[in-house]
């Protein structure tokens, strides 16, 4: 047994397949992931990875089902599942997961390929374990898969509270100790015992407030949108193709992209956080539901009218539209008075909680600080917004003041 | 200047009105109010006191002054307020609250009385403050009674924090760095600045989520029931006076209740935790209207009747209804756009916890273990509850189990 | 199985004979007995009582007893001994324990009495567990006695870190995670594993740095002295027995002292803070070896003549001579190379901490404020000691102003 | 002014030139540089990096300089040298600082060069500071260069509290607070003020435990050996120069060592943590003085001997003689009796840390894990150690079991 000291869950004890699976590359590989990405140029101190992440899930993991007396292989199958969660993740977690799955079909938990084969393959073999069993785990599949990826993963019991650890923003520290402890199961569904309505709302809320926070605070966001853009001229650079995009770590992204030519002006900016400023800021209501339905292309296409209107190069003009906001926790289970309840039929929150998601999105567009004004007003026009709420330059001056207070 | 060291702010820097306050026996005898009252029978690390919390506070206010600039006699004035603002607390904080009020018509922010006399008015006066302005402070009155007692005052932003710290649950935990910057005053109003709504709102949701796992924790309203009814016993003797009782510490009224014979027995009981249990547990929508317009004299009467009815003693059965849920942070203020709004107008998690409050407001009756069936039907009975709801008996084992999970 | 949140071990979990001893009086009890007595005095925060700090000896004995191996009757034996060790204390702790014992012969340790009768002695028979061999336990005997009193027992680990985190003194926060798997019986020594050395250290420099911070801070001393002197006044007064002292709590103690009207100047004087002074603060070096044998009568002799000398009543002079330290954790074992070894044999620290400590100690006479120049003088001269040291009327101002720092 | 939000000292606000200076890419850099280099390979949460230290090296000094009445120009320029005290850092922190030093002559505060030029210089100078003076403050000099670099430096107060935070051993968690409220200057001397001996101690003690447990940590110091060796050969390619080297950030170098050929080995042994292992462990008294006057070549002569007598290739065998042990703290000042004091003749502890430091003092000679006992033999004999206690090979089975517990 190996015990590892952790900043959030003290000592860690890994045996058995976990302990085995501590040495691949694949798992090694996860230090050198960031789990917050560009989050860190707005928290300097969220320079946590994948890695540790990784072990605390494996953590709670382990007493999860210890509490619910989950035992023999079926447990050595959802431990090796927990530590193997992430290992799927490019380079920066998922701030460019997008553009690989465009390139790849794959997103972060399609790890088929990757247990299958190789050293993690032969652990998982030598253990006696399925690697596409696992793999179904980690895609959240079956009745264990609910423990590693569903709406009471002890992931998301995890990463709430390293995320506050390491950023010192305090809104994400839950009771996961409380939490571990409720989960049962009932006619084979994860679920909250008796008793814990407010626990679960505990953890809807966590995320709540953590996301406008810390996962998508605005300088988070637009340097994200940066380095997908850069990742994105690399892979039209001729010697990078996305599969190996996808497996490098965060060092092997930011040197690629100081090296290539095309990708340094982005690596620069991104260095020394000379970042792209807000030209429009739009909420969910003035923003035409076409927008939404726009492909890829058509959005590059409406970043290029811009660009050459104002006589600016393409990079020089990013739109970021980020999803209509979903809430996985809204549909976790609660016993009430015996019987198995989805919170969102449960507590008036979820439904607020939604509504304050729809009210704190934002579709944005950033280019360089100096050309705000000109980008703003053209680009809210060639994508059919409402000017007077989208613009940041229409916003009073002590809100600016207060929007770039971190940045 | 005197440097104190508090568990939860570190240390605190006292001077000036605030070092000469310190010293007062009516700040002293704060070191002997718990600041949870009977809470401590469910958290028993919940030990902390009135003092500590109103350093926290008086820490607070000085921070928000200087962040908001103001100083001199007015800046002194407030920091009085702050460490004076709980010196009306009796024995055990709330817990007796309504008792003493109802016989001195006065609540634990009504300090006229003790603040102009002896020697906290002294010390006031030697620093040339007006005694009269600094309870009219801790009352909430005028521009910087905002920050004392109002619904972005310091009291909650510590209160919040200490209890987490001192009871293990992470709920309180929030950016009181945070809310303590972002304060201004805006037309004479206190409010939140420009891009602080999530701020405003985790405030909200810190309280929420510590109501009922806290402050309204079952067991805590049994034990506080019990102790203000053996508290009103004590009133019948001969010899304690309602005015006394308030100035009374906790030991005091440990021990008062313990040598009182008519108190004996709930003395007792507090001392080795053989707690009543619920015999009604009932949601709001189960309970007539009728029953909240019921005075005190009449509940003791419904008391009375269920006792003589099942052949008990009158102090066998305690009626507790608390008042109707309110929420006072719902109308704290915050700058949207430049403009001044009330948090419930902004946020529709607003609504929402007030919805989720009234799920969570119970009606309760206590009695002794043994007679919880019997008592639970004659006092649904005569308050005319629904009966099938709020039966504890009713409710399925597994929910008992839970229920009584600290118990 | 019961489950308690605590404020250090986060959740605690409560079974067997510990969950039936949980509800005795004898261990309710301890709810009302602070952990560290007049420390609170010093450090408001530090209202902790022996209960918690109990459950918490208690989880870290069930701890290392899983990483030991020990099950059955053995490991509820010493569970048991674990949530019992403190139940012989009286009110305030050890601050009137030398008292206590020189009329009852006991010290808190020797619980034989409370543990053979009464509920507790019932509870453990029911549970298969004879009394006197938890007594035992409790009294450090035999190869598990050493995991409840000895130089490496759980007692330490968990106060270390309770009085840390509540008092907000950052030198006890070692790390007892390790502490406890580090644990290991060799040869029915229990002992902690090769590569600990430091560990060993660590433990004893938590001790050594929270020693004169907390424990042994001089307001703590006074208050202390000012507690145990009117205790002695308590006793002398016809109604009350040092039996019946010792079994009271701390409300109680207080208010007796309160009400007797032999001991209300002191219980003031407690209440408001309005503590006695240093006349005297000598070192080691400057105090005759004769001192150090004197009687408990030998002393109030002296304090005697000292007042009689000066016109002061007798409790206005209070002599206050510590036993010369000594460090129980020096003889803790640790494995070095394969061979068991004394840690004092194997670090150069426990020699220089142990002269820290004869560096730190100070025999101290207290009065009232106004009057320690005058008693400082004559009470040196009684006590022989030398006197340009010993008196803190001759240190130098800037002094003054540190030493009195909490004060 | 720039509000930052940290997980050590939770809100910093940065102001003035220091606000300027956290633009320029010097400071940016550091977020690049992780503090404790391969530490991360045994606490994996310890990703913390030089940057977000630098800001709290910042806080502390302002925080310190307003204690201490220090205002105006002064004051900027120690808060600048304070912010710019590691942009001299290498990548890795001081893992490679010998080296680069043997081919630049350049430690890592000696900053001149890059306080005087490009941007950092322009804007010193646009605040009115010169850059010169700024650098001799980074070097510790003149009165306010003790609070920068010296024995009281808020930069060690700053980085274990951080390093105890990241890595999750509590031992460097020093009353930082404290410390920095007790510095004031006499004579021109940095000391801590009367009644702080205990203080000044508990910063050594901080020091003397992270030492061994963290930053010396064996697995930390083979890895950074190996990381140092692969340097080196990088620096034989013909590319890359010694200053480049050390502009360098963490990313760029890993990356440089994965893609140059000679150093491809070591970077995939680094990345999957395939370590070397101690071959030798010898303690100081085992190794002959003469081993401590060899030049780097003749170490280097050494490796190619026993790596030539076993047929293994020179970079298979690396020989770790670190200095002999210092203790900066050890002369730190403290008030005693109103005189200053250096802590080494006031405190019985330096001597013995200074022993303790001497027992754990260590070298290592280091290599592939299936070749240790062969190259144990052979170095042992080259260097001239007792060979008893050096080889590990002939610790005894429960040794290695500790010994590699993080491992």
């Amino acid at each position: 047994m190996t015990t590892i000291k952790d900043s959030v869950h003290d000592h860690i004890e890994v045996a058995g397949v976990a302990e085995a699976l501590l040495d691949t590359s694949a798992v090694q590989r996860l230090r050198h992931v960031k789990q917050l990405g560009t989050v860190q140029l707005v928290y300097p101190s969220a320079n946590h990875t994948r890695f540790e992440h990784s072990l605390g899930v494996y953590h709670l993991a382990d007493r999860a089902l210890g509490h619910l007396g989950v035992e023999g292989t079926e447990a050595e199958r959802v431990r090796a599942a927990a530590l193997l969660h992430d290992v799927g993740h490019g380079p920066y977690s998922h701030n460019i997961e997008s553009l690989t799955h465009r390139h790849t079909g794959k997103y972060h938990d399609d790890v088929g390929g990757l247990l299958t084969q190789g050293e993690v393959g032969d652990v998982l073999r030598d253990h006696g374990l399925d690697p596409r069993r696992v793999a179904g785990l980690v895609a959240g599949e079956g009745q264990y898969g609910q423990l590693v990826s569903g709406e009471l993963d002890v992931d998301r019991m995890d990463y709430l509270v390293r995320d506050a650890h390491h950023t010192g923003v305090p809104y994400g520290t839950i009771d996961h100790g409380r939490l571990v402890r409720e989960l049962v199961f009932v006619d084979g569904e994860l679920v909250l015992d008796e008793g814990n309505v407010q626990t679960a709302e505990s953890l809807l809320l966590a995320r709540a407030l953590m996301n406008p926070t810390v996962y998508q605070h605005h300088v988070a966001r637009i340097s994200k949108a940066m380095l997908r853009r850069a990742s994105e001229r690399l892979l039209d650079a001729p010697d990078i193709s996305a599969e190996q995009l996808r497996r490098m770590d965060d060092h092997e992204l930011l040197v690629a992209l100081r090296r290539t030519e095309t990708t340094g002006d982005f690596a620069d900016r991104l260095r020394t956080r000379s970042l792209y400023k807000r030209a429009v800021w739009a909420e969910i209501r003035d923003v035409p539901s076409e927008v939404f339905e726009m492909s890829h292309d058509e959005i590059r296409a409406v970043e290029q009218d811009v660009a050459d209107d104002l006589g600016l190069a393409v990079d020089d003009v990013i739109v970021d539209v980020p999803p209509k906001p979903s809430m996985t926790e809204s549909s976790s289970r609660v016993m009430v008075n015996g019987e198995i309840r989805r919170l969102e039929d449960q507590s008036p929150l979820v439904g607020a909680l939604r509504t304050a998601q729809q009210n704190q999105w934002r579709l944005g567009v950033y280019c360089p600080p100096e050309e705000t004004d000109r980008v703003g007003d053209v680009a809210a026009d060639a994508l059919g917004l409402d000017v007077d709420g989208a613009l940041v330059s229409t916003v009073s001056h002590s809100v600016h003041a207060t929007l770039d207070e971190f940045n």
